[in-house]
């Protein structure tokens, strides 16, 4: 067993020595390529196997893309083909075709492809979908060829691994979601965490509170429509990508205030008045508005809002935000006021708003996700045993490790989107207009460029960062997983593809097989020239991913390394 | 006429007050609008203008562009329309149609659009293009209507207003480097520096050394024909845009050893050998080459391209490159090392190669352009007597204001593209491979984020720099303009427009009508609001312009405005 360990670590440092014949995106967990070779794939290759209403258009899209893609890697594969009759089919089995897409769902998958046969063996049809990418990037050249003689067994390390984007400060057509869906799934991620909702806009349609979307959106052309969150959804569950909804509250609120005014509090006010304290803005960011916990109106509403939101989004993670409730916006308001006067605090305020949300969400058969802030707020926040954490996930975006490590020792599963490391928006300036910061002599220090979370975040820094940092064993299993997050400040369509990609990639990796080659060495290093191959594949299939490297890097393999460390 | 200057500012103030009726950008020198409204344009609108071989193709374009496009402001204009017969003709004069496209000619235009005519007058054609472009920002929705009752009168700041864009690091389509100038010309940026070739692939088809791209270029795909180039000459005279070609040397020229590995020195070697001093490095980063000054041959190859290089190109600026020239990739060479053994030194092999190749590039009739190294460097350099200010204008890049006070102290004219400015690429990360430096502990500094220039220099940055600073009025007559640089290592046609996009519109208006108001305050803050109009319009044009803020900013306008500065 130690010397099938060592035999296969070999053949791994061979592979990657010799330059990677052929890259899989996220590498697998295991690959076993006794004899590396290359064999034809016949014109009328076809695909077996069980019908199922998710796996079969996935394994139709997939074996279009293989007979028409042609793909022409970078640098041509190392691999001598051998002469065989072309390759003519995989066959897939499947141990359990009726487990549900969940959040703990089995992506375990065996892919061995000899001179004369493909097959994959797969715990349940996502697994299978998982397999389905990995041999679609086996395959290249016309006429097409697969690389050959190999064994992948493959599992991811991390169950959660997603991209979180924000389409209420800025919104994105249901294409531009679609193309992010279908791109994750390449690089098999695994959760879509759609910020659906903001205080610049509420572009979610429901039928039981149509002003919100009709009075709170963009406009009539900038709306998800019921038939647009069901197609995103199924869309999905073709891909093995699951679909959470996060309609943020009651912070980042002031989009609803179009329609109800009266159960908004501080709405359409200046966020942050001449003079004042940070501590005294009326929201983190300009855009105003928090839900009132003190009418009940309130509670009519979101309810309205989560039971129909959980009707159109299946998931059983529901994401009810939470996240930077600023003490100026609900003392603005008559009623909380008060409250307030009455020896009431703000904690309390959220706590009343949480125990009337929380468990009607939980009573939907939903598993609530809440952002770090409820609980660990330096000012507003609830007693995390309003928060039972069989229910309650928590995501931490703050502090970097030490709050990873502060919601699992309370007892939380938690997922990693830490700003430091997971935010892609950073590192671009900041959008406020009229800042006289802005107007400094030559030779002034530029910081961080004036982005509150600069610098920008690079392939580097996010494929290194390992979400476990500092955890012991215990609370390490409570890490779910990790989500890239693109906030829409400064985000749109234009620029969707190239600030996702190929960093979401590097997330990816990390989170699937990992960061660091059998020795325990970080390997980025051998992963720029992957990566670089990876991302040319991205643009081939029309994901305009950022280039990392010029072409003469991939070219000329080793000579763009540096054998000397700069920062 | 005190009097009358008062009047103006008024009006502009009070149309920057009320979120400027219509914008323009870059926002002329001079508006005179004593009774804001609209007309409608006629369905049949005409422009009389000259003929001219290069003016009515912009005409013709601008015409339909006027005709077909229906733009929808993201704020709808608040001007009332007025009923009068739809405006049927703008009729052009211009003054002399002869003036070809120099370095300082004249580009001013006055434009009238009253409620019954529109006229413009300009003093050359390509003022005429400044003024379409003008015109065609007046005019919005179905039915279509221009703002009236105005009187435009512009003309630059700058002569030299430019864009840098490296195509040899990475290569890009002639389409982008069309749709590229196409949208220079719409902010009235009137120069297309065009780094050709670089260590790491010569693109450029050259009929008298076939082999420098046949052997050099990334591939067939990725070359740039003599009809590419005259197809971008030519696009760029119907648009008021001068391509300056820029083949830099006798450093950044590994690509040229595919070819004559016999004048190259150090090709192909490892770019910064482990353990070394940065000083001992044999390039500034991967790609090793410079030419051989010592070698006869070399001039042979030189004169060749200089020859038909400036056959192909026009224009009456010559880029000839020369920086950063390091030592050790010359001290490589048998030849160089005889040389500095008989107590040559690296400098006087620089003006060996200067004065070999600079009196050849003026007797083509050019100005030639050089990177501040060429003089400024701290190690090789030639005396600047080598290089007279008659012919020759320097490109700064280092050091910010010091180095444009050194150069234009010097009696040079200059062109500032300062790197802690103007350099586009800064901020996305470093691109070696390999780097120890990427992997840290959480909590450490991320610093510039890894990119030698970050951090990413954002819009207000470069609007707000004054590319004159800390000069007196003589030295800065000298400074002849600006150009915002795009380097390629970690950019190709996926980011070309977000990178490019509104950052060059900063820097067009900057130099077109200053960044200051009439009361010498800086007026990036009114600039906000209107550039996210102009980035729509863009967008809409089909420019994949990156956003500068929500939506949801544009459409409250003041709300995203700080009263406390951030940075």
């Amino acid at each position: 067993m130690i010397f099938h360990i060592l035999f296969i670590s070999l053949l791994t440092l061979l592979i990657s020595t010799v330059g990677s014949p052929m890259n899989i995106w996220p590498t697998p967990r295991s690959l076993t390529w006794t004899s590396p070779h290359a064999i034809l794939l016949s014109t009328s290759f076809t695909i077996n196997s069980p019908s199922h209403r998710y796996l079969t258009p996935a394994v139709n899209r997939y074996l279009r893309q293989i007979l028409t893609t042609h793909y022409t890697p970078l640098l041509p594969p190392t691999l001598n083909l051998t002469v065989t009759p072309p390759l003519q089919t995989l066959t897939i089995s499947v141990d359990d075709v009726t487990a549900p897409l969940s959040p703990s769902v089995n992506e375990s998958y065996t892919l061995t492809v000899t001179s004369h046969s493909a097959t994959m063996t797969s715990a349940t049809v996502w697994g299978a979908m998982r397999g389905l990418e990995t041999f679609s990037q086996l395959i290249w050249g016309d006429p097409t060829r697969i690389a050959s003689g190999l064994v992948v067994t493959d599992w991811p390390v991390f169950e959660h691994r997603g991209v979180m984007l924000d389409t209420g400060r800025n919104y994105y057509p249901v294409e531009d979601l679609i193309r992010l869906i279908g791109s994750m799934s390449a690089n098999k991620l695994n959760v879509f965490h759609w910020h659906l909702t903001d205080s610049q806009s509420f572009p979610l349609v429901l039928e039981s509170e149509p002003g919100l979307a009709g009075n709170g959106s963009y406009g009539s052309g900038m709306e998800y429509s019921r038939e647009d969150v069901e197609r995103v959804v199924e869309f999905g569950l073709e891909h093995g990508v699951r679909i959470v909804p996060e309609i943020d509250m009651p912070g980042h609120t002031g989009s609803w205030a179009e329609a109800y005014p009266d159960i908004v509090t501080c709405a359409n006010m200046f966020w942050w008045p001449a003079g004042a304290a940070w501590e005294d803005r009326l929201a983190s960011e300009p855009g105003t508005g928090h839900l009132n916990p003190l009418i009940p109106k309130t509670y009519d509403v979101v309810k309205n809002v989560v039971k129909e939101t959980t009707t159109l989004f299946p998931d059983s993670f529901y994401h009810a935000g939470a996240d930077e409730t600023v003490p100026s916006c609900w003392k603005a308001d008559p009623t909380i006021q008060a409250y307030l006067a009455n020896n009431g605090t703000l904690s309390q305020v959220l706590e009343i708003f949480i125990n009337n949300t929380n468990p009607y969400i939980v009573s939907l058969n939903r598993t609530t996700v809440y952002w770090e802030d409820v609980i660990l707020d330096a000012g507003i926040k609830v007693n995390p045993l309003t928060l039972p954490p069989e229910t309650t996930i928590m995501q931490t975006w703050n502090a970097g490790p030490d709050n990873t490590k502060r919601l699992v020792s309370a007892g939380y599963r938690t997922i990693v989107s830490s700003s430091d490391f997971y935010y892609l928006d950073c590192g671009h300036g900041d959008f406020t207009g009229n800042n006289s910061a802005y107007d400094q002599p030559p030779g002034f220090d530029q910081k961080k460029g004036g982005s509150w979370c600069g610098p920008f975040k690079t392939w580097q820094l996010i494929y290194n960062y390992d979400i476990t940092y500092g955890l012991n064993e215990t609370e390490a299993k409570l890490v779910l997983g990790g989500e890239v997050a693109l906030w829409s400040e400064q985000a749109d369509p234009t620029v969707l593809d190239s600030r996702m990609w190929p960093r979401a990639s590097a997330m990816a990796e990390s989170l699937w097989s990992g960061n660091r080659d059998e020795t325990g060495k970080k390997r980025s290093a051998d992963a720029t020239d992957r990566l670089s191959e990876w991302i040319h594949r991205m643009v081939s299939r029309g994901v305009k991913a950022e280039p990392i490297q010029p072409l003469w890097c991939i070219k000329n393999p080793g000579m763009c390394n540096t054998a000397n460390p700069i920062f």
